[in-house]
């Protein structure tokens, strides 16, 4: 499958979504682009799964009403909750963040002992600890909830002492639990603009180097599998429309996740 | 007015308008309260005016359908954003966090000079300055968003190395606006959990004592002044009936509001 005229659906609670955006962007050029932040509900983090299915569903349902053919949550929350709900809604295939998240960690790791990272509903959702248990039942899992990384990430506190204080804090937690880990995923769009205060404070705790993956890269990937290139392809870049449903700090913010200034977003009530 | 047998409404974007309830039970112990905390949708604080407005307005519609006499608004944001949509919808009166928050603050400044920390959205919308202003044009106002405070109370970090460092940073931005503040108002229902770390470290930043207000006990009091006492003042103390909009860690941090267990929340879906 692949209709190149349709285009491709990305949503998240907010505007950290947008770090997927770049990576299917650079993956796939040639694709159109929606994106929906769902920013007048954000976080999803810290809320309930019933309440966090709800939400994408309807983030789902706004993409698919502008004939998207193909799904992706970009929300590891939203992916760690309502992943099988939103298939269920689904006549396009729907890709989440915690399963290519898993699948990188799994290439990346030597020791077997992965930690997780990511917001209070991601961790309790146990999510990533079924999907590697599904490729790889030996491998050891540790999920650590940072409620804390999202506001550092965009109060741009990425590389200073409170972010360092506040990431040994967690990793240490994490560590004490299983001190063999030698991949760190960041469960969160958020965590990637703190990655390299994340990857020098896991090696610091650890005492030794500690890989960190994201999802962001593996669901580009993913996404490249499942879209067979078209017969003709496509020279001209492919458009990304931007919506959102506040509109608090979005360009200010978004420039941050998608690395260049965005082109303007559209509001729009769920 | 006081009809001791309609409740008072209280509402708040998540469970931090529970220091409010704690004031007015001090204050008013006969009284019925219904509080509702839109925790689906918390927090209002980095939501733009129209989104925080929207919700409040619902918010305030459930606690009219139950009847109350009074509207109070916990939340600092909507009291900031939507005072007066609120109250042109209202039949009944309602107080707002902001008035008696800056009453409190004219009542302690010697040097006229206060200093105001709140929600992105709070400092944004300038009602704090606004209300000062109206009551004393001469006084100075200075306000410094604080958005990692909230998930620092949350987290019960709230007496440490990190709290300390984050105060030092915001309080030193406030201060370094206006060296002759010397009263700080607490203009967000999170911050109470901090103001033992926020008194200490804005002494410190400031070289010099520094009066610290919030607006609980302030909104308490003008509940006391609206509500004159029932004929036959009331023995049994009030009910509390508590609704939210989403469950997640409502208990645990209800608790920490409160100042003691919550009797049990009923879901609620606005």
């Amino acid at each position: 499958m692949n209709d190149i005229r349709r285009p491709i659906g990305v949503f998240d609670s907010g505007v950290g979504g947008l770090t997927v955006v770049r990576a299917l962007r650079a993956a796939l050029p040639g694709e159109d682009i929606v994106y929906l932040g769902d920013t007048a509900r954000v976080p999803y983090g810290s809320k309930s799964p019933r309440t966090v299915e709800r939400y994408s569903l309807a983030c789902q349902r706004f993409l698919l009403d502008r004939g998207v053919k193909l799904v992706m949550i970009a929300c590891n929350t939203a992916s760690a909750n309502a992943l099988d709900a939103l298939r269920a809604a689904s006549p396009v295939p729907v890709i989440g963040a915690v399963e290519p998240g898993a699948t990188a960690a799994l290439a990346a790791t030597r020791s077997g002992d992965i930690g997780v990272i990511g917001t209070l509903a991601t961790v309790r959702s146990g999510a990533y600890e079924r999907a590697i248990a599904a490729r790889r039942p030996d491998v050891r899992v540790t999920a650590q909830a940072c409620p804390l990384l999202v506001p550092l990430a965009e109060e741009g506190w990425t590389d200073d002492e409170i972010a360092v204080a506040v990431a040994r804090r967690y990793l240490g937690q994490m560590l004490a639990r299983d001190q063999a880990i030698d991949t760190l995923v960041l469960g969160c769009t958020h965590y990637p603009l703190l990655r390299g205060v994340l990857t020098a404070t896991a090696a610091e705790v650890a005492g030794r180097s500690v890989t960190v993956v994201d999802s962001a890269t593996a669901m580009a990937e993913a996404a490249r599998q499942i879209l067979s290139p078209p017969p003709n392809g496509r020279a001209a870049p492919g458009r990304l429309e931007l919506h959102a449903t506040d509109t608090s700090r979005l360009d200010e913010l978004a420039a941050r996740f998608l690395g260049e200034a965005p082109t303007g977003f559209e509001l729009v009530d769920l």
